[in-house]
């Protein structure tokens, strides 16, 4: 099945907003296989919609349009379609008592010019819409199917999932395309390859995506098929890449984020983290502190941007400072473990580096950073991880890397005394 | 003059991507003052694309395609559009020497592949790229001009530059449309409308548009005509808005950021910040150290998430935070001018509230947010501003919401510090 998006309204047509609900609708096609052949974005203009509509509905056996079915005079889909197919629009008076009870719930009368929103396109079904005003519309012309919805994201999405979605899954007959996710830090691009390279030939190379951004890569397995073997294929895939990129795998699902799964393990553990931040001056902090409840087990943090800082906050002495300089593997150290025992919690984390634009050298180039994790302290000896990168990128880009590095360090310390806990638990 | 944009390229039909160049023509268009009638993203077809573009030509004076001109057998835009208008393409042996050229000076041989980008449309003029392998093509035909560039951003935008602002410039005879932008932080929107109502009258209603986002509002005023009258209308726009705004505008200019401003500020007065944050976690330390060059001005601060750390880090009584709670003023007013002393700095800032979702009460219910600046200190007297409000939106918006007040309060702060020292230096 081939099909084309059209969105509809002049304010998708300047230099501000793009039309982001055909993303959404393009998700869907994807997953039943049906072909998007086009998108386009038209203006108010009944003439231009009209020919868009009529174009598309000769070449594409689904028409998608959102946007344009509001009461206003600028609001065109309905006459512009309808003149595009030859079809009478046909006056519904329940549907406008039904937009008049909705207003009535708020305690306020319908404006007259709602009643516009009571046309119906001859032989149309009326999608409802529970979330506003605009009713949707289904309409079969010829071979080709319309689907008429409101540009707003939550009411156009109450419409896919009530009406939309059944319709392509009825069509599909059952097949559909589907994906999982894994996602991964700080690993470059070319050793996820390498390591997932036996699951390409196991599967199709065309089955698995890697999309990269700095310091995080997302694998992408998609499967077709009907609903039970499409699962068991999904899973397979998953289990597959999985073993092959072993612990490198933070996160099985597109909305679990690294500070979210690296608090999880902290709360698993019952254990506390502070942070000293040198040039992410908070960055890091603040990533861990936008989950919800992170005050369970985050105590705090010192952005130590100074010297002294980092002497009075942390306790990292003078001399370091003097002899290695900030941006050092020593001064790393002493800020991880210094910060763990000023602040009094079970693990500590600190960065420091050359974020840029200046303040680079010869010795300590523009992204030169430092992190050090110093874990509980135990009994005559000090445990502190440190890691030295150079990060390429600007300002942004750097300090993202350096939290994101040091969100993994932490992850991989909890899974490895998470791992040993049990183990030691077990024998 | 009419318009239409037409982006190539499967992959923008995905669910990852959008054709994002348009915004970047828009903006052009619409400073020309060139109606643009539709955009449509069209797929690596031949017959698709042909059809879009013979249907465009037809109807607009002007058709700008992106994509398309790459070198491989997926790169189908000078066929289309050569089917499209019924033009050959002619094999230009001059611009594959150019491409020859290129790859030599990486020290690579051009491979065969390439010498497809040597085609051009019977009658087109060459558009030279620096950037990149693709040359751009301009083709008159009937009364429509197309325009054919490759969908490589930067490769765009030279070709922007060169060629199609000086032939909009060229056809609008100097007339264009121009834009100023102010930015005010932390007033509402009706207010911000209130204020400005004389200048609606004053330009036109239609000229000024009030663009908001949580704690954010620009002001864009536009004015259309030759170069000098224009500049003069959009200078006199400025200047009445900025008199009207009085000091609530912290900027004139897209890139300006409010935590640039007051580094700025802070900078011109020679003076030192610190922060104290707990439910923005780090999140205004953030934002100060993300601008360049921050450390002149910036100490350093403490994430004080837990009420111990309120009171090691910055010298809370832990009797104040028994009587009224981490998120209140008397808190929010120690927290200020704690980490102002305890780091020694020029000004202390505060933040201490309820960012949810979980922790509000009937009392302090989610979005209570207090916020504290201490100033430098005095003799016998010391000067701390408090303000308490409720923000709304979810975790992420109160947070942000309240840094960009935090940030503001220094800024009116340092402004009225600095009105103070010039007045004093006057007399």
């Amino acid at each position: 099945m081939k099909a084309a998006i059209v969105a509809v309204g002049s304010e998708l047509l300047g230099s501000e907003r793009l039309d982001t609900n055909s993303l959404r609708l393009t998700t869907l096609l994807d997953r039943h296989g049906v072909e998007l052949r086009r998108k386009a974005v038209i203006g108010d203009s009944v003439e231009e919609l009209a020919a868009e509509v009529r174009a598309q509905a000769e070449r594409v056996e689904l028409v998608l349009v959102t946007g344009g079915l509001g009461p206003t005079a600028d609001d065109v889909t309905r006459e512009a379609v309808a003149r595009a197919l030859g079809l009478e629009l046909v006056f519904h008076p329940d549907v406008v008592e039904e937009i008049e009870r909705r207003f009535a719930s708020f305690g306020r009368r319908m404006p007259e010019v709602n009643r516009r929103q009571g046309y119906l396109l001859a032989g149309a079904e009326r999608i409802a819409n529970g979330r506003g005003t605009a009713p949707g519309q289904i309409v079969e012309v010829g071979g080709c199917t319309l689907f008429l919805f409101p540009g707003v994201p939550n009411e156009l999405e109450g419409m896919i999932l009530s009406h939309l979605e059944p319709w392509l899954a009825a069509r599909s007959g059952g097949e559909a395309r589907e994906s999982v996710v894994l996602k991964i830090a700080c690993v470059p691009e070319s050793e996820v390859e390498e390591r997932i390279g036996p699951a390409y030939e196991e599967f199709g190379r065309e089955t698995i995506t890697i999309l990269a951004k700095p310091g995080e890569i997302r694998l992408v397995a998609t499967a077709q098929g009907r609903e039970g073997e499409r699962r068991e294929r999904l899973e397979a895939m998953r289990a597959r890449l999985a073993e092959l990129a072993g612990e490198a795998v933070f996160a099985t699902g597109e909305e679990e984020t690294l500070e979210g799964v690296v608090g999880e393990l902290l709360r698993r553990a019952g254990a506390t983290l502070t942070a000293a931040e040198s040039c992410t001056g908070g960055l890091l902090s603040q990533r861990i502190t936008a989950i919800p409840g992170s005050s369970d087990y985050f105590l705090g943090g010192a952005v130590t941007y100074s010297n002294d800082l980092k002497t009075r906050l942390v306790g990292v002495p003078p001399e370091l400072l003097a002899a290695h300089g900030a941006v050092s593997e020593p001064v790393a150290r002493a800020m991880a473990s210094g910060v763990r025992d000023a602040l009094g919690s079970d693990y500590g984390v600190s960065i420091t580096g050359v974020a840029g634009p200046g303040g680079g050298s010869a010795e300590k180039p523009v992204g030169t950073v430092h992190i050090a994790l110093a874990g509980p302290r135990a009994e005559g000896s000090d445990d502190v991880e440190h890691r030295k990168v150079r990060f390429p990128g600007d300002r942004e880009r750097i300090r993202w890397q350096s939290a994101q590095l040091a969100l993994e360090m932490l992850r991989r310390r909890l899974l490895k005394t998470a791992g040993a806990a049990s183990e030691g638990s077990g024998s």
